[in-house]
């Protein structure tokens, strides 16, 4: 039963990161030509956003080494197709295959910062600017991740000034998105209020801003709810639950895109998506995986020729 | 990080119905003494409406068949201990026990009431109607549980009004509770909406109102989300997750109380829950189980000693 929430936004965008975001944390690389094959998938049930590779060095993510040959095998897909680069050889190599949407990758915190880039925060903004300068001269669009938003392993609770002062100098180098991360998991609804109130006060538009949650402890719809209530129209979920984070003991990561779409098309708002479609997709590549879905709704509608060696 | 928001209540009370709807579930009965432990861990971890187990016949459930074994062994906990009751003879032998709070089971729907009750739902209303009015002259707490009011597998979508007529009809036969249950965990943050507004609407107090979400396509917590926003301060939940609806293919069922508590203690709001103690708990039943607690916050928080058949 649909039943519009008056406030909420009419239309959501979905940012789809299961091809980079999940793919990257599976033990083993996915073939090319299933990453092509899954991309031309999700395109055909519906989403348009479609995040489809990293060009990072293949020592870090081996997972993803083979973006180069991906990149030319998707081009004529009718979608957006951001990739992420974390530096100036990541985007040349980027651009050189005519990426025309670029993401980096900010910490909000000093502890992620040194894990995952080596760097201090303004080391890494240093890092960014001239990126995102040369992506933007190049006529691309440029998202700017910022993980750790609600909460660190290293740090605990982080706290919101922090992090609107990392997304505030992202703005200021050029991004035209912001992608705010719960990259644990931990965040509840009061604090995506919270932040999202600062953001406002910061003068950073909510129409530019996404959300990115996982679902390590079960919020990941909850926060998303609060933050449609807020205003934003753009949620990053990956097909299937596909993914999760190397610092939670748990598998689950990524709000999963299913789980997303029900909820939303519940609430009468558009996503352009058909469910059925995106579930077939996550049941092939839970197939390709050899393992089920971890998302509750591709549990609920898939076949029971889903792989189950789960409970 | 606790963000209070304004709005919402200062305190919740869980109604923790994992011994009884959870383990009602199972395909083998749990022991005895290990369902009485069970409770005793639920109200050391500081549950204090704990719904304990049914008087239905054994026929139906044979998981609960030791109801008579099992009450008195926990006739000292220091809790409210809710027993499920489908008839006179239920409520008889509850009573003969010292059971102090009753709960029937409605449905919103007549498939439904045709399917589980074997009744059309007025003539199930009829037989609740002397029962609950026994139990008010004992002077036993009578909750009133609503099945199927946002989905139901036959009927599709429950028409509201509908449910209310339902949950009228048992308020005005003495029910002191209603829970409302999605029991197929379809519903959507605006369908919870739009029911508790046309039961506040018909004169129901929300005080009186308690939700019950299912988590099968992964909407439980926004949906309790939603309902705190309008004011419910009862909510029903399943330490671990146990439990599961036999009409749904998945094995998710009930929202996990887990997941439940770290979202309330994130807002700030009471509930008595010792998170650590409950995770323990469920832990603890899931080696009883031989399988992991579905909660995502069990699996992030629990050791790794959690039995780990799954992914």
């Amino acid at each position: 039963m649909v039943v519009p929430e008056p406030g909420l936004p009419t239309r959501v965008r979905i940012h789809e990161v299961g091809a980079r975001d999940g793919l990257q944390n599976e033990k083993t690389a996915v073939p090319t030509k299933v990453k092509a094959e899954f991309i031309r998938r999700l395109r055909t049930a519906g989403l348009t956003t479609i995040e489809a590779t990293s060009f990072v060095h293949p020592k870090w993510v081996p997972q993803l080494a083979d973006a180069e040959e991906l990149f030319p095998q998707i081009s004529d897909v009718d979608a957006e197709l951001p990739v992420l680069v974390p530096n100036q050889r990541g985007l040349d190599r980027a651009l050189a295959l005519g990426a025309r949407r670029i993401a980096v990758f900010a910490s909000a915190t000093e502890s992620f910062a040194k894990a995952n880039l080596n760097r201090t925060v303004d080391e890494s903004l240093a890092v960014f600017e001239p990126v995102v300068r040369q992506a933007k001269d190049a006529g691309a669009h440029v998202r700017g991740y910022v993980s750790m938003c609600f909460g660190d392993p290293w740090e605990g609770e982080v706290p919101l000034p922090q992090v609107v002062r990392v997304c505030t100098a992202l703005r200021d180098m050029g991004c035209d998105e912001l992608s705010l991360g719960d990259t644990i998991g931990v965040a509840t609804p009061g604090q995506v209020r919270a932040l999202l109130t600062l953001l406002d006060e910061a003068g950073l538009p909510t129409a530019e801003l996404g959300v990115h949650f996982h679902d390590t402890y079960g919020q990941a719809l909850a926060n998303t709810y609060a933050a449609l209530q807020h205003g934003v129209t753009t949620v990053d979920a990956s097909a299937g639950g596909l993914g999760g984070c190397p610092y939670a003991k748990s598998a689950t990561g990524n709000l999963a895109t299913e789980d997303l779409v029900w909820m939303l098309r519940g609430l009468g708002i558009e996503t352009g998506v058909d469910l059925e479609a995106l579930t077939a997709t996550s049941v092939w590549m839970a197939g390709h995986l050899g393992r089920p879905s971890p998302s509750r709704t591709v549990r609920a509608l898939g076949p029971t020729t889903q792989p189950d060696k789960d409970q």
